[in-house]
């Protein structure tokens, strides 16, 4: 994994090849086989070993404070390897299967733990009852990937927060 | 341009050559040069033209029918043979310089159309005022491209019609 990875974030994904990550790893093709399908298998593996470690929901019982931590720790690992490899797999996802499968896997387990903590919201009083909370995932992480992978302008914590903010009166009871 | 839009629908943008976009129009590949540097730089006008003839904004006078309207519109493109090219150019775009400056470009078009559109929203006292449109436009477009690029789930003019109304207490005076 570290060979796929290190390959990844020099070549780009479409240029990672299981021969060369072989190769790297000093191991043989079918020895990459026995354990992932395919390079995206291997990556996205990676990218959820990542994410789990280091951009899980905190919950300190302020809503919107645990947002602004969670969506500033997802924006750190946008600018950390991590990030190449998830740009290189969101775009091989737009004409590739497995890459496309992998990345909503991924996306479904973030988007669900964000939702727990929503609903959590809820019961604190702290978000207003009766949204559609996957629509409300939308709406915060939405500018922040519209941002980043359209590269119209520089997405930071300080960006996040200007969402938040501005999303304040149609999320949160203050 | 025909030739290289039909191409890019078929086999995606990674296998569009100009080799075969000069061979499919009939005509060698000095010639396609002569008009464009690079096949990116062919699709995006071809995506320009789209744009401009399918996805403009309307001014009814009504702000929230306005960019039902644009969405959905915005939608059907999607939907279309542009949309194909669309994701291929913004895949692309992730690790190609040619590609990310054209996305760029034709984006920054349409931003700049939506804040015109909702800076006479804000005259007509129908949208709050203070706001940060440029925000405003990624409030309203990010939750589009994160599902549609993602792949989360459909997005269709009834999403972007949940994705307003949503929205309506930090965007709108009612």
């Amino acid at each position: 994994m570290d060979a796929a990875t290190s390959l990844c974030v020099e070549l780009g994904f479409a240029a990672t090849t299981i021969e060369a990550i072989a190769a790297r790893a000093g191991a043989g093709k079918q020895t990459i086989y026995r354990w992932w399908p395919s390079k995206a298998a291997i990556l996205i593996e990676g990218v959820e070993i990542q994410r789990d470690a280091r951009a899980g929901f905190p919950d300190t019982g302020d809503l919107r404070a645990d947002l602004r931590t969670q969506t500033s720790n997802v924006l750190r690992l946008f600018d950390s390897d991590f990030g190449a490899i998830w740009r290189g797999l969101i775009a091989a996802a737009q004409n590739d299967t497995a890459a496309a499968d992998g990345v909503r896997r991924i996306l479904r387990v973030s988007i669900d733990e964000c939702i727990g903590r929503l609903e959590k919201g809820v019961k604190d009083g702290q978000l207003r009852p009766g949204l559609d909370l996957e629509l409300v995932v939308e709406l915060i992480y939405g500018p922040m990937y519209h941002t980043w992978l359209l590269r119209t302008r520089p997405v930071n914590a300080s960006y996040m927060n200007q969402v938040l903010d501005a999303l304040a009166p149609a999320l949160f009871i203050t």
